[in-house]
């Protein structure tokens, strides 16, 4: 089954990509590896603000990091010319999250990402990963993901 | 003198490996590079806790970042099938430390890992390092660190 | 034009490198790919301290940015033996701006280096970046980045 399929049955529709809002890009590939910019949780369109330990939950978390995977996605799939398929390996996630200084659950709130990229890659999706609670993120996001895969 | 003998000449055990207990694998390895998780301090198998600036002291913090070290060398002697000789080199560690606000020796804590890698592999363990305070870290240790080493 | 000669016309002077002051070196290189180091914001050959808002605008941080790429830019140069025109390309930038938990233009701030990467090395200079806050910095600078690059 196709990454493409496997997409649809999980009911994603992957974002369009918004163009660069500054003197960086989303990815950049040398040799077999592509090294994504970090990339921020978005609702319906718009930065997913908040910060664990305060007013956002977990669960709201788990959400969020679920939905930045879905952004990364999208540019991955660029990265790979159109075809996820040609993901040899997701090799490493750092995963952000916007969190007081007393929240110590940001190992879950990754989950949300991890388990994405698994479902849909199975073993290429199994990653290294850190996780880690930050003072802020840009535009008030609740979480921030970066990601290096390896392309076949 | 093999990695194995300087380990035993300073005492060190590395620590048994618990099973991964998430969506994410401990290290993944790509061409020559493999990339390690995150590991959080431990003392007697347990999350080291605290706070640099709050209820630990630097030294408290040398001391954890060295055990966090230990740790990512188990994991790297896994990487390496057993055998620590075939590091070729040490690349980079991101070091996160638990800080309040105001700490500002997260370098000084650092060096307890940078040190112990420094002493076991020599030139080889001449690293690149980034350290820098994060507001949290799971399960509320009080160091994480994240590696990339290149292996013959 | 070279590089160097951009430089010039830019009126930046690259410093004299420090000697390192700890266990860790400023770059490791493996094959094509050089990793740096975080390197914090100077003035005046000082660490650049402050934290985002609080005692810094975001006009500061931009400017803070722009010196630690300049400090990043002496490193990658002994990377090169000497010759920043032997850089492929710059891969990708982490970006830690120390921030209180409210500051949320990291983004912006991380512009003022990536835009002088971009102005030096033209498509070579355009990176992938990952920018966000943090609770502190190694001798309360307000700013590290570290940086990987393609070395021809």
């Amino acid at each position: 089954m196709s990454i493409q399929a496997k997409l649809a049955a999980l009911n994603i529709q992957l974002p369009a990509l918004s163009p660069p809002v500054a003197a960086f890009v989303p990815f950049v590939r040398t040799g077999s590896l592509v090294f994504l910019s970090g990339h921020i949780a978005k609702r319906d369109g718009r930065p997913w603000t908040g910060k664990l330990g305060d007013d956002l939950t977990t669960a709201d978390g788990i959400a969020a990091a679920r939905a930045t995977a879905v952004e990364l996605l999208a540019t991955l799939q660029l990265a790979c010319g159109g075809d996820l398929d040609r993901v040899a390996r997701i090799i490493k996630l750092l995963v952000l999250v916007n969190s007081t200084p007393y929240f110590t659950e940001q190992h879950l709130v990754a989950n949300g990402a991890s388990q994405l990229l698994v479902d849909l890659f199975g073993d290429r999706g199994a990653h290294a990963r850190s996780a880690f609670g930050v003072a802020q993120i840009p535009l008030g996001a609740c979480i921030e993901i970066e990601l290096v895969a390896e392309l076949a």
